[in-house]
């Protein structure tokens, strides 16, 4: 449900791995539906939300955080016996919570977390690849059926990501580190800067603050919604500046060694470990 | 002088674009020396900087910023009558001033910062075309000769460059901005992270943090040489996230939209303006 990038990503990987499959994706936007349907991105489209749930097995809600519960609400009364619905939300502890509160009795959520997509925005930015070796956080509770979580687990492995398990607050805490904080400081670095600075700004500065390019409404939601994790990264931030800033002052280069050498080892374990491609190269100074 | 990544690639760009020309390849370490003349990037190749001079009519310091002054008083008594002298260091207040003061009356200073690089080290990473559309910001001063600092903007036009020219206190209050607290803060948000949470990490943290991956020594070196200002730059930045802490505080959905999209909005006009590629996709959450 929101065929978009990620809907219809999820739509042509799923399609091109499951023959005996039927996709049905819903929107409201007359438009990019058709293009779905073009793109082989789904079997059958539908702009009403009941209808499109009427004999689903598994839901997958593609939309905005802020707008999951308004569309769960919506689909509550369509749901089928034994259906399973997830979505792809960035953060996990308030949708988790108001899914499991909205869903009716027959039906059962799992929270997910699939870390794959582009600041691209549109179903015509789809890809059959999208998914693939990337990530996908489930976060189940002591609420979830074990069955529909592992539904929602094989559903995402099909698709070719690694599933790992955490509860929706530590999600929330961890991304805040790795995701949410590092796009809020993207933003900032862009924002402090002068404009004389950023004429002079090269390949290193755009890669770093790329995340910046994101959608400002999508992003909103995410950082308010995420905003005590957020606000406690922010503090540990200042900590590790405030250290930087002692190491300066005291004109102490073998802490300022040890420091970079300590940071520039921690990343290289990092993207061995989490096997990421890292290519491009940075400037030297 | 200097020959590694950057040294080397200087003399692969110039011997390639100047055929009639002498290139002398000063180094310590008698193995990287061969090296680049196997590859090509030297004609001659000298363990002693004062024959390395000798005849020089360009020299060009490619070492680390702390180790600029030590060799220019090296070198200072063999330099040739009329010698145009330049460097690449990433900072240039303390560098220009010493090196002006250290030259010699028969010779010619002038401070120039090629924004190329790469996180490799050693001339086996050299390449032609380092330089290829990439900034160099020139660095005079009220003693430059002009004859000399048009020599060396046109050698680093002749490799492929675009030029600029700043004063040295300019040139180090802006890259503070745009490229070393951004190199700090890359390092912190490395160390601040749990490993539970660098473990989650995906491409957008990646690309953010791929400066922290430079070398520990160069940049030891360059955050002590500037760290006035960037001293400066993490005060802006604090003030920025004071900002940003505010909205999220106040749940202030219209002001965070409007803080994202002048971030997003300026960035896109920076790529655009510097003619930056800006390929890769970030995840969107």
């Amino acid at each position: 449900m929101g065929v978009g990038l990620l809907g219809g990503s999820i739509g042509l990987a799923y399609r091109s791995r499951v023959k005996d499959c039927h996709v049905v994706g819903y929107g409201h936007r007359r438009e990019s539906l058709e293009t779905a349907r073009r793109m082989g991105a789904v079997d059958e489209i539908s702009t009403d939300p009941l209808e499109a749930v009427r004999e689903a097995s598994l839901v997958i809600l593609c939309t905005p955080v802020s707008l999951l519960s308004p569309l769960l609400k919506q689909i509550a009364p369509g749901l089928t016996e034994g259906a399973v619905v997830t979505d792809v939300g960035s953060t996990k502890s308030s949708v988790v919570e108001s899914a499991e509160r909205l869903m009716p009795p027959i039906a059962h959520f799992v929270g997910s977390h699939p870390m794959a997509g582009s600041e691209k925005r549109g179903v015509q930015f789809a890809r059959t690849n999208l998914f693939d070796t990337a990530l996908c956080i489930l976060t189940p509770t002591s609420n979830t059926m074990p069955d529909a979580l592992r539904r929602v687990d094989e559903f995402w492995q099909l698709l070719g990501m690694r599933t790992v398990r955490l509860s929706p607050a530590e999600h929330d805490r961890r991304l805040a580190e790795v995701s949410h904080l590092p796009h809020a400081l993207a933003a900032a670095l862009v924002l402090m800067s002068e404009q004389g600075s950023l004429d002079l700004s090269g390949k290193g500065f755009a890669d770093l603050t790329r995340i910046a390019g994101g959608d400002p409404g999508l992003w909103r939601d995410i950082l308010l919604d995420n905003r005590d994790n957020v606000r406690a990264s922010i503090a540990r931030l200042r900590d590790q500046l405030e250290g930087l800033q002692s190491l300066l002052d005291a004109g102490d280069a073998e802490g300022l060694h040890r420091w970079l050498a300590t940071a520039a080892a921690r990343r290289q374990a990092m993207i061995e470990r989490n096997q990421l491609a890292d290519g491009a190269s940075p400037p030297g100074g």
